[in-house]
């Protein structure tokens, strides 16, 4: 006789994927279920909370649209997102740290020269950015190409403007590293940044008496073949917010102490108007396989 | 120095809500990221679960409507609504058992007097019910207002009809016990019936090769002054998926033996076409206080 109360009910649910043969799923979904009762129990949850709950989450389904994904911000800002890349990357033998792709990654941007300025219609202080792939002997990994993307002095990215389909990419491009393992290119300095605050997630992050700012960051996407996908940020040392990034994307290893300079060229011999940034970053790429991430978008109710 | 990575990552969240000064609201967010957290780590969750995860949960988001709750589905069809239930329903000291108010109660209803045919249009056979209040020592109950709702012969409640609007209310209504806490009223025997398969919960349930049913049931929300009102259903015995009821809310003490009857006339001496059935239920409501639940409607992004 079925008696689905507090002792019986977990116990009932797990029992109802008895008939999933895929082990990874069945094991998925028992543990999701065991941590939600977990939760309710622990908590004492009352019907309003449930309730709130329920309405929060259906807001934030509902903000979605094809160039916004609210579940991947809320992801964000409770740690999970890091804490999935974390999982999925515990072994670095030495190589580059990784941190979240966020959601203004575009897909694979088109190839530039090096010392393209990827910014030289946008207000800001001009930043030279120099970097080298490597394998984790140090030795230089060429022809490997790295996509690169930023927020602008206002702290939007180009994709988030509403003349991004007529203007075109910008703070954003793609780089080959050269026999050395080399890439620079000419940008901006970027700027620490608030996540979007205008949907439930920032409505949350706000009530919580949370600020909503990232850090200033160059997000770096490198792909070497046999190598495994590097997706990374490098953060801009100094930065205010660099303790208590909101979506704690940070790691020690990742912060580079980018060079205030005065000197009338840049490294790569030409000219430059004082004052301007130099940002160093050596890449250390781990063997192994794996596909480039993709950027995420929302389907349709199949 | 900030040091995001798998063993720092889950107490820096939880230091990000050292501002929130209700006490509540701390220990609920603190407990959700601990428990979000040890689930990713314990399942050592991919990239593509995760993308998965995001996904379903965005198309979930997504189908909600004003008369659609595809959330609150979501966590019925896991037992975590039975469970917030259950939680807050602990001590019954001999009351009547509750279970979940589910997604079709559009609110109060209007009173009709006893011995009303509240399916008067429907076709299936003819059930009469019966039904006593009392307090929990037995005592009757007397002017108790008690909202009644069940499905159709089809599984179709009336506010999922397309027609809901023009042709008003069907198997549903509102009863006041008289002196004796007695109410009685016709209608058709339930059937049982599958939750909505058409969206990502429904979805969920097929791939996990659950059924989609729902035991045959009568819905009940009596609210008496000075008692905990009281939400629950009354099932009928013998009913195929009484075992596994798709959103666990089955308990022994509400299955009604439903009597199959020849007699040419119903309890209230008015005659019956052969055959009818007969629901005999005793409530018995435990002192106290709380407001009568409210339906729940899908909100605006504030």
């Amino acid at each position: 006789m079925p008696q689905f109360n507090e002792t019986e009910l977990t116990e009932a649910v797990i029992k109802s994927f008895e008939e999933v043969k895929e082990p990874r799923i069945k094991f998925l979904m028992e543990e999701l279920v065991k941590s939600l009762h977990a939760f309710v129990q622990k908590t004492d949850l009352t019907f309003a909370e449930w309730e709130y709950a329920i309405d929060f989450l259906t807001r934030v389904g509902q903000k979605c649209t094809p160039s916004r994904q609210e579940f991947i911000l809320l992801s964000d800002v409770l740690g999970v997102s890091m804490l999935v890349d974390a999982v999925n990357h515990r072994e670095r033998e030495g190589a580059t740290e990784t941190t979240v792709l966020g959601p203004f990654y575009v897909g694979e941007h088109k190839v530039m020269p090096h010392g393209t300025d990827v910014s030289p219609a946008l207000a800001g202080e001009k930043m030279f950015v120099q970097g080298r792939v490597t394998n984790l002997d140090g030795k230089p990994l060429a022809n490997v190409p790295i996509d690169i993307w930023h927020a602008d002095d206002d702290g939007w990215y180009d994709s988030q403007k509403p003349d991004y389909e007529t203007a075109g990419p910008s703070s954003r491009g793609r780089f080959v590293t050269d026999a050395e393992g080399r890439f620079y290119f000419r940008t901006i300095l970027p700027c620490s940044y608030p996540i979007p605050t205008d949907g439930p997630v920032g409505q949350m992050i706000l009530a919580l008496h949370r600020h909503p700012m990232r850090p200033a960051h160059v997000h770096f996407l490198v792909n070497a073949p046999g190598h495994e996908p590097l997706v990374t940020h490098v953060f801009v040392e100094g930065d205010k917010y660099i303790d208590t990034d909101v979506v704690f994307g940070v790691k020690q290893e990742l912060i580079a102490k980018v060079e205030r300079r005065t000197d009338p060229t840049m490294p790569d011999g030409k000219p430059a108007a004082a004052p301007w940034h130099l940002m160093t970053y050596q890449f250390r790429l781990k063997p192994g396989q794996g596909a480039a991430p993709k950027p995420m978008a929302v389907t349709e109710d199949a």
